[in-house]
């Protein structure tokens, strides 16, 4: 197995998220005026998330056919390099639906030992680009960004896209501590866009709070976290695997800290 | 009591809604390295609240000094002419902090019968702005907008911001009524961008369902989604009132009386 140059990967994961783009942008915010097949104009999320898909992995089979694919929609492909690409052409089809550009593109680029070297989140309506890689600072359309430093939790913002993702009893009891720690506003909805204006260190701290997510929800995000300074892991605050449901990101160390003794505290 | 030229008080409208953006983008996705007085960051929301209100204020002041003000921030401005401005500058202050562009600054116009005749929703950041006028078709950036026409339920987005808001038991109850009743997807979050979404016939029709509303956060939306084609009313079916708390938005008169029907079959 020979390495890979991570530089290069980046640029093919922009190229990746250019092609999805494309295709994404053709059926976002359609208006009801525009005639399609009778009743099928509110699959167009998971249409442009099929299509989306289709083109990314076809341009990875001409391009790096030795790399496999973790994806949502169709079956993975096993890799021979042992390097994966995890693709999710829509995160937030729901936002997506409503006409929100708050959804995103996520791709990222696993190594044989399962850790996520490099991730992509792309908004293509706004042209909101971030992209995180391993021991390098993360870009936002170029320009390098950091979490918000403050550890003042009354500041502190808890997004999390939706109640129906806390569904055992611990899950719950999980939510109600962290949103009674964190004594500042709250949100939903929001999907990848919530880790991403974490990253961003727009404004107010923040923690995001979520589970019954799936891979590729959540590992382009780990090093777009990562690499703006702050921290993203399970609720037991190891790092993310494959297998991991739950998902705690915070603007900094102090926050994650304070966060994960409070999940704990049983 | 004179009659008013409904075009001009549309003008001065988006004259309101200039000098309004002019202060909450001073505020929005301030980046967390921009020093400004130790842990105030996150009260951007409410700093640029007060202070974009304030100047409306005096704009109306000195321009139209015999109208009245229903505000968010400070205390009303009693009418001499039986007409008020209703205004809230930051509708959904966490996506605000949170740096999404999913606000917005609400201006409406309520005529001595009680009858909101204009209303702006504007958000500065994405440089998109609804305005509604009675009798008038809905313009998105001068562009007329319709709603979705489809009545197909499984194919509804549900809307609502936040669970905190179903407060009572029946609340709950009619939200559980509502989320069975359209088939399709829930989001959460979204504060007035969901019925300016509704407005503009995005992909999906579209319901939204609210409660502990403020009639600064709803007037301005009325003539928005009924210029469009959308039906907005308190969950009895009955127009929106000053004192009302619930709210019901749909895309269309069919999807809305399926839901009263809902609503009302205890």
């Amino acid at each position: 197995m020979k390495n890979i140059d991570l530089e290069i990967m980046v640029g093919f994961a922009e190229e990746l998220a250019n092609l999805a783009s494309k295709v994404t942008l053709k059926y976002f915010r359609i208006p009801q005026s525009v005639e399609t097949k009778s009743n099928t104009i509110s699959n167009m999320a998971s249409i442009a998330d099929t299509e989306a898909e289709d083109a990314m992995v076809e341009l990875i089979k001409e391009k790096f056919p030795e790399f496999g694919v973790i994806r949502e929609e169709g079956d993975d492909i096993i890799s021979k390099n042992g390097y994966n690409w995890v693709l999710d052409p829509i995160d937030g089809s729901s936002s997506f639906l409503a006409g929100r550009a708050i959804w995103g593109t996520l791709i990222a680029l696993v190594d044989p030992n399962n850790e996520v070297i490099l991730g992509v989140m792309d908004q293509p309506y706004t042209k909101e680009r971030w992209v995180g890689a391993k021991n390098a600072p993360t870009l936002l359309n170029g320009q390098e960004i950091s979490t918000n430093k403050s550890s003042d939790l009354n500041q502190t913002i808890l997004a999390k896209t939706t109640p129906h993702m806390f569904i055992t009893n611990k899950q719950k009891d999980v939510l109600k501590k962290i949103e009674n720690l964190c004594g500042g506003k709250s949100i939903w909805g929001g999907d990848c866009y919530s880790y991403a204006s974490l990253a961003s260190g727009y404004s107010s701290p923040m923690t995001v709070l979520e589970s019954d997510m799936n891979f590729y929800d959540f590992a382009a995000l780990i090093p777009i976290i990562q690499g703006a300074g702050g921290r993203i892991t399970n609720w037991q605050g190891n790092s993310l695997k494959l297998e991991d449901k739950e998902v705690l990101a915070t603007s900094n160390e102090v926050l994650h800290k304070l966060a994960i003794e409070h999940i704990n505290n049983h």
